[in-house]
């Protein structure tokens, strides 16, 4: 199931060399403003071309096809369309010889029984994410004045990131990072109990993002070594505002007011230029793997803003639902 | 929203001092084997009376309401119903004027406008993981002989976990946990690309248990700090076996049939015996507040065989949808 | 699925000789006045005891076994249980040898592979209304002040009611009836267009009460035989009223403020006291069937009550999404 | 919401005279084989250009934006868009003084704040049909050999079609229609009991269709006249096979092996070319409505295909479903 959310509801498709990838929306409340240019700022943060990133340079110019009409929403399910372009021909026969370790190769060849799309990751690619980051830019506005920021905060396990991109580009090899994303304004009441918990709904759609290994709220992992007398946030006025934020400003899956913290774990780009040694399924030996194309050298670069589209569209359907319950 | 599961769907109900807790399950599989003594390990795992657990005592004996016809599953819902007994009155308006640090008594008061049942935690009460865990009894038997163990392997920091307990209960204070969860003889296949994919749906159900702050798969934040010449799995046979499994099993949201490997931190218990300050939203000052009751000490003690039955419960619904794909 | 609903969701479980029957409702708002006195009236409506109607007398006292707390709902999932009394011990299995005519015994015992609870009809019930009926209370609470009037119109074809009941009696057989059913001040703007028009949702759920085998909203198959200049229902003030109403009060699967009129027929009884020829699957040969039991003659009329039920869920499921889109 | 179905899931987006119109189709099996070529048939029936319909005469060609690989389905989301062409401009602000009775141009504006695209009745169109009808040719896949066949059998009253669609464009009136719709060798075993049986899920998709305003399996609303001794549907052979099919096929929600009926009532154009008397609501008066434009003077002519695509996407996903219970 390629859909999420409740009421509002983000539909991803495309692949990376196909037709094109996109997002339909269903369920956007109507008369949100919107045109293309609001889409500029995220898709450029997105988009490939820095240091450690991919080569690849596409226009990724967004087509709303569906849904707006006199710059605003009209209520009716919002299609986003990103045209393919810059796709290189490639043998995607030997994927399916070898499969790249840590790619979906295996996987998707196997789940589908050979059915999948291989070319570029196919449905797998991380270009996918464009219709994640578009409905995320709409999101934003639904949830306004409740503000997602996201950054990156370590590369490599340091925090002196341009040192570990450079040291991974000179090695042809990919290193990892760390995201924080910190949610402001958030009113009390966001999340339900139990299933639909805003860890629950905000950890399932991040980790829907590619190469995300690891999610954690508040002191996160560290609370599993806290006594409760270190870890229990006291309030300290009458909004709710609490001492510290060990919580992450979530307490029973429902927003407490303070800030919403999380961290998330980017692993290494899979695609690396040093040779590697894995199986090769139709020989039947293991032999030495090389592969070739355009790669991020540092994923990561790119996922902050991915990281808010996702955080974004979950909050923009407990927004929704929570008009009911209040 | 309290159901999850999208073809085996699990409903829960109930509160800790109202009429009892359950769980509703739709869409299992008819002809499963079911009879009451199926319930025991596992109710008997979760249950208080360890040491750092709550003293509070109950027979937990499961009522299987419907559903179940000469002991096999008929293809019609299954209610399971617990019971309460042993609740003590107490004066809960309290929680409203000074809601207990770490819990969900401002949220639920303020989601709710003070409509939640303020009792034992009520609906936010660990007492409703009774009907999570009675729906991962028969989750296990529908993705057998795919086998789930969790284990509590660090307490406050450290491995020596009968230390870690007596020293919090010297200090009349918590503690929290990290468990490790393992995931064996899994098909390759299970999970989808993006939104239902492995990571998110375990960890929307993960994150559902009450006390979760963290959840990682396979290396999880290691991951942010490894190269991915390191943090690359290599394949060494036709099965698709990996040298390494710092994927955790999963790659592209699909199980690649290497051991599924998951680590939750569990914060400490919200309730301590401690004095603590904190706002009175009555009186509007800071005040000191003394928590009676009978608590935990280390709720993680309990939580291992909650993350069984939820892990079941989202690889049963991954297990019958997955059906269709093959 | 035996789930309902977007936001407000009603999910039915029971059996007729099991351990008893209910609903658990997950989305209800918070703070809607309930006490069991409230079920009264409906399921006194709903009762069997009538003539025509089955002699099986039983207390149907409901218990609301969570999500409610000091008479009001509370924001958690609303669970309300029927147990079963006064069943009698039957030859269920003859009915695998004979399906009845009419009745589920043949596809419940093909698609569960034996295994489901053929006891009274299982599942299959009409018992299993129950739980709707008590759902319908709640929802005409949300929905108010809306109101819901549905009638028994014509039974065996016509006005004469009593008449056609007796003559059904005397023969030992059964017959079918007409409901009317009415929905009054209802907002303008309920609904969704396409898939979750006003006309979807609601024929969704009265086709699943046991023996409805028509829907037809406004003029409906009236509207076949009928030219547009006759149909079209003219606008004649502020308000949207219209001269006519053969659009039922829903244009484009939206409701435009007018009365909402819908007819249901109901199948007459399919336990007859009439023999009657069918196949017998062990010895392969066509037999006379002869139905014992306690059964109604027409069994609608107990249904009006939940034509009633199933609009209030529908439309208290609109009414909670709705507040999203104005 | 604009999706439909639990597992095969369609979406439905687009507008008369935006970017265009399409679906996006979630949880499709790979493996189906698929080209552009499949589609024409059933777009060539649902086209205009038959006596009786509008003389708006489009390529309706279908683009393929993912999903498709090699002449495959992969597994992946399948995006299917038509561009809109030969679109008039016109004045649409009067929808808004004098909304055209029958149509949605009232209940609309008033839904979505007056945001909703008035061009050729926007996301209302009958053109969004043009995506169900795409779902269905694939949906029709997914199901062989259940065999489909909705034909139009009455027009106006009448079995002579010709006449009556020649009567109407004399009168420059519109006329309604009839349709009987024929499934033939569906398996035991499709549809669920109580919510998801299988007239609900029907019913829910045919109402969907613009104009549809009734739907009635098997002898339908004649049953509300008859007896049970005549209603009832005697088993002749071992294969569930019977004497009369009063049931239309279902009992229970499920499908008994036998022939599915449906007949679904069309109701007719809301445009028409006769003048018609309405409210202004700029004026607040009544006055005399003229409709230009291009007009299906009998809408139900076009129909059969969609009905045909609906009830092959409501059993895919069913079929789809369906392969866990048994």
């Amino acid at each position: 199931m390629n859909s999420f959310g409740q009421v509002f509801r983000v539909q991803i498709f495309g692949e990376s060399h196909g037709g094109g990838a996109g997002v339909c929306i269903d369920g956007c409340p109507a008369g949100i403003p919107l045109v293309l240019d609001d889409f500029n700022n995220d898709l450029r943060r997105r988009k490939s071309g820095a240091k450690g990133t991919t080569p690849r340079l596409e226009g990724d110019l967004p087509e709303i096809v569906s849904g707006v009409y006199r710059n605003h929403t009209t209520g009716a399910p919002i299609t986003i369309l990103f045209r393919n372009e810059n796709t290189r021909s490639a043998d995607y026969n030997r994927l399916i010889a070898m499969p790249r370790p840590g790619h979906a190769d295996f996987t998707g060849n196997r789940k589908f029984g050979g059915y999948n799309d291989p070319r570029g990751g196919g449905h797998f690619s991380g270009r996918i994410t464009l219709g994640l980051v578009a409905a995320g830019v709409i999101a934003k506005k639904i949830i306004a004045p409740v503000l997602i920021d996201a950054q990156l905060i370590e590369v490599g396990g340091s925090k002196d990131i341009p040192t570990k991109i450079a040291e991974a580009i000179a090695e042809h090899d990919s290193v990892g990072g760390l995201i924080h994303c910190r949610i402001n304004h958030a009113p009390v009441g966001w999340g339900s109990p139990f299933f639909n918990g805003l860890e629950s709904t905000l950890a399932h759609i991040l980790f829907a993002i590619p190469a995300v290994k690891g999610v954690e709220f508040g002191a996160g992992f560290a609370a599993a070594a806290m006594k409760g007398s270190q870890h229990n946030d006291c309030f300290i006025d009458a909004s709710g505002k609490t001492l510290t934020n060990n919580a992450g400003g979530i307490n029973g899956g429902i927003s407490n007011g303070n800030e919403i913290n999380i961290r998330i774990a980017v692993k290494p780009t899979s695609s690396i230029g040093k040779e590697q040694t894995s199986f090769n399924f139709e020989t039947q030996t293991m032999e030495t793997l090389y592969i070739g194309g355009r790669h991020d050298v540092c994923i990561a670069l790119r996922v902050p803003v991915v990281v808010e589209a996702a955080a974004a569209i979950a909050l923009a359907d407990c927004c929704c639902l929570n008009t009911n319950h209040e």
